[in-house]
């Protein structure tokens, strides 16, 4: 998660309806606030070349990565080297890029966070933070094997049991409720039911 | 679908790595493409204040509003008044806006491109499209009822059972999945199988 979502924070606070903009990225001349013919919602918009500026939600991608400890399920957690939240645990997790699905996306992060290899095994959450312009994805995942180690965005990488989890040094909440999920989810298994895919409206930031 | 994917391909031809980015959009002065320490991939970074311009997947949202006409299903489609694939006959859907979750811009697609209101009834298809930056997500939809109507950006709206969808005139890839996967599951219903969620990638488009 190398860009952060302080960057939609800077100078104005939280809950910003748009980015600061204040140039047109096309031709350097100044841009303005309007509404387009045929828009409903206020752009930053050019005076000079009238290119239109769009700015849309942004996805974060990450996998649940699972390791059997005999019957015990634990997950690989990784506690947070930069802002924001530095020093908490998360699910590897990080921005879809460019170019890629968001499978490579997840099997990417988890590498970068985590050092780790994981086989995806399904999408399993879905949930919307619309007041920070993201949706999160992830997806569960099998660890391939023990080999890993902190990225550069990462302070530590452990392995967790359900009775071990930092429950309230989780970093988003996108994540408790992903972990909650997981592990009530798993308990279910025995009962013969399969995983499902859970989307979520996460409408304010936990603790902050 | 208000700003389209044309937007990622003028000047320039298709598949491009990164959107046109010519000055910083913070300070107006020349960006340049430089891979930015601890990063692996090379963004728009502004020579002057050091801004790094990051771009990312967009994600486009729709829903297969569905109408039973007695025993047959009959989905909800938008012919295109817009490009890209004017003319062309769609799902509606269209770019997910800030500040509203996935759900909610099905529904607000939904209304603006047929005038249509419907209750959504689970995550049906998510497909990647890297080549275009694009994740497009489709919601299964009951329309609430037939008081439809061509929004701004559609020629026209109409009803179709399966065997009458113009499937040589679908505009676009992901739409073509998402309709046969439709017809497929429902007819398995009767056989007690529940709709599923869905995950695929689309390589490249389709007759284009």
């Amino acid at each position: 998660m190398l860009h952060s979502t302080a960057s939609f924070n800077r100078g104005t606070g939280c809950r910003l309806p748009l980015l600061t903009m204040n140039f047109c990225s096309d031709c350097g001349q100044p841009v303005s606030l309007t509404m387009p013919a045929d828009d409903n919602r206020l752009r930053h918009v050019c005076g000079h070349c009238g290119t239109i500026h769009y700015q849309n939600p942004k996805m974060v991608i990450g996998s649940i990565p699972l390791w059997m400890q005999g019957e015990q399920p634990r997950l690989l957690l990784c506690r947070r080297a930069i802002e924001p939240r530095r020093g908490y645990w998360t699910l590897p997790a990080g921005f879809m890029e460019n170019e890629e699905t968001s499978e490579e996306a997840a099997q990417r992060e988890t590498l970068e966070e985590a050092g780790a290899r994981v086989e995806l095994q399904g999408l399993f959450t879905l949930l919307n933070v619309p007041h920070v312009h993201q949706v999160h994805l992830f997806y569960r995942a099998r660890l391939l094997d023990l080999d890993i180690e902190a990225g550069t965005e990462s302070l530590e990488v452990k392995l967790f049991a359900e009775d071990e989890i930092p429950w309230d040094d989780i970093a988003f909440p996108t994540v408790s409720h992903t972990l909650k999920l997981f592990f009530s989810e798993f308990a279910a298994l025995r009962e013969g039911k399969p995983f499902g895919v859970h989307c979520l409206d996460i409408r304010r930031s936990l603790g902050r």
